[in-house]
């Protein structure tokens, strides 16, 4: 398993710190956000004498949360045995994959990816077959007919990010329709990541993949607390599907370790109980963020940057020849009375790095004011790099 | 991966429940002890606004705690960097085995063993080599010219419980130095699961691999807060090696599912500075319960169960056919006052599960009144069952 192009820069940041030199974090899905009050009070008034373990699918008080949860999304058929509760979207993921696929087999992803899907199908040696979409048309799906070349006997799954990480973009409900219909000709499942779902700006909705009946045995939903609440230490996610054959099969790998995590469960029933409030008042500070990050940094000579419709990351083209070395120079080289900027090449997005060299992905977690002075940073570290490199 | 004849059981006590029965659960490993003040109140107490990632190797100041305790247990050349911090003890077992295996390996294990290795091993395509050990030597070790008989080109690890999840058995330091000279003349890893090491009585100690210093690329310790504070919800264990290899490839699992819970390693810190008191206090009590058990066990007539020198459990034989089948006979038909018993059948122990057709794993997880009121059940209901069966 490679170690990605983000950690192979983390002593790099962590040496310029030690020379005092302040940085400024693009690089992580980590938000500033605090953790919603209900949740944190919930753990500081717990009575609890035994911190026990949990039932292995995830104990019922947060299992309803859970259910109530999407039944007002409008999925009222889904009862409390659909959700399998797990350690962050992490462990869904793994449970996912290690349910639908063998060794040798294959999974579907459109790139740019989530780099740690890498590391989820490597363990199982699984091979990622990746499906091209482009920066210049604002990374949308390409032509369906491309995804089924790509499938084979081995294919069992396509992995959606949806909104994407790293991309920002937002599945269409007819790119959804024309997947789904696709994976019930060639009897594969899609596996849809919908950890952003809450995280969806200009009055657009995600599409989630239980919106199409019809998958009943071909979806699986990836979710997690951990973006919604701001409490990814919290590591509660969840496996959601309708298929009893898959739920049947991922509880075995429930049952192998035990049990999730209780203190999170708690946390989360509570954040759930307050909601909306707590969203839309996120949900408006993310927006702000990005609307003000897409036009600082496509009002950098050479840079262009796609306007995401959702989760808090957005992929940019950078005038510079390798974005891996660019941001290791910022790191190294570079400072700005004191300061610096640190981001993640996003070659690791990539099946092929190439694709990546010249775009980073940027999170906007930061607050305006840390915001606006990283992209100034940033601006002035790709001027001095390019001189430095003679571009 | 099968299920284990315990989960088989586990639909029969929810009906016996429904009925109005009363279930002694004498099957599982859940402590009714208390987890430690000092954990419940550094949750308690904590002042956190977000719930964030921790890092992926585990949090400074818990890998500082458990760098303390290691040093205090002698092994005073560990540092931070020796440890990963883990969601449970779980995934520590199942980084150990996805770092050193390849689908098709195999791991020799003297068995009857924690069932659960069957979990983690088959979700890698790892096949379990056991190597027996009989109730009538009290499951003490083979000799060690079985084990090497049983090595292969393909063995890439030995398994042990130490003290043993489910005979409670203690390797002596003769037992692991030669497996220890075994380990190193094939160039395999001994991964030593150590979480029950704490409950060890009659004055005796568990003897960690890390003893011998001479396997400092060859060995993979295994620990857990679950047992020794009884916080098993907390889902906090560690993977602790010497070797630089094993822990930089374990990191990338690490980091593929980034973050061990963060709450968890508040509660184990916290646990870990009124270490003394509360072990001293905790074992104590278990000492008592064992002493009990074993006294009322093999007053049975019938009945044998070797005096577990370590951990919560003993494995008992009984005079039945197939306990498997007297377990569900006592939660289906079996009620005296109301009241009935759930215990574990020990054939999921092994890997023939023949081997185990006779035994029971008893859990002493209950108080001293409560264990009495069980064995006097099991008694009632082995006599009844021999009618009923004509034994």
């Amino acid at each position: 398993m490679p170690a990605s192009p983000v950690r192979k820069l983390v002593p790099f940041a962590t040496e310029a710190k030690a020379k005092g030199i302040k940085v400024f974090h693009l690089n992580i899905g980590q938000p500033d956000i605090p953790t919603p009050q209900t949740a944190l009070d919930a753990i500081k008034e717990n009575d609890l004498k035994i911190y026990e373990y949990a039932l292995s699918e995830g104990n019922i008080e947060y299992r309803e949360a859970l259910k109530t949860y999407y039944h007002s999304l409008g999925f009222t058929d889904l009862t409390t045995n659909n959700f399998i509760v797990t350690n962050g979207g992490s462990e869904a993921l793994n449970f996912a994959i290690s349910t639908l696929c063998d060794e040798g087999d294959e999974v579907i992803i459109p790139e740019p990816y989530y780099a740690n899907y890498n590391g989820f199908t490597s363990t199982f040696n699984v091979n990622v077959v990746a499906i091209a979409s482009s920066i210049e048309t604002g990374f949308s799906l390409p032509p369906m007919e491309d995804f089924e070349k790509k499938i084979t006997s081995k294919t069992k799954a396509i992995i959606l990010c949806n909104p994407g990480n790293p991309t920002g973009y937002l599945y269409t409900k007819e790119e959804l329709q024309k997947l789904a219909k696709i994976a019930l000709k060639h009897d594969i499942v899609i596996i849809s990541d919908e950890v952003y779902r809450e995280y969806v700006y200009d009055g657009e909705k995600a599409v989630s993949i239980l919106e199409f009946p019809e998958l009943k045995d071909h979806a699986i939903v990836i979710d997690s607390e951990s973006k919604r609440y701001s409490m990814c230490g919290a590591r509660i996610g969840c496996l959601i599907t309708r298929s009893k054959a898959i739920h049947q099969a991922a509880m075995l790998f429930a049952q192998a370790r035990l049990s999730p995590v209780l203190l999170g469960q708690i946390a989360a029933t509570a954040a759930h109980k307050d909601d909306q409030a707590y969203i839309l008042s996120v949900r408006e500070e993310y927006t702000k963020r990005r609307n003000l990050l897409v036009e600082l940094l496509n009002a950098i000579p050479g840079v262009y940057c796609p306007k995401p419709k959702g989760a808090f990351y957005c992929v940019a083209q950078l005038p510079v020849d390798d974005t891996e070395e660019f941001a290791q120079w910022m790191l190294e080289h570079f400072e700005h009375n004191g300061e610096t900027v640190m981001v993640a090449p996003a070659g690791g997005f990539y099946s092929d790095p190439e694709l990546g060299k010249k775009q980073v992905r940027i999170a906007y977690v930061l607050n305006e004011e840390d915001l606006k002075r990283s992209v100034e940073l940033l601006e002035k570290a790709i001027s001095a790099y390019r001189q430095v490199k003679d571009l």
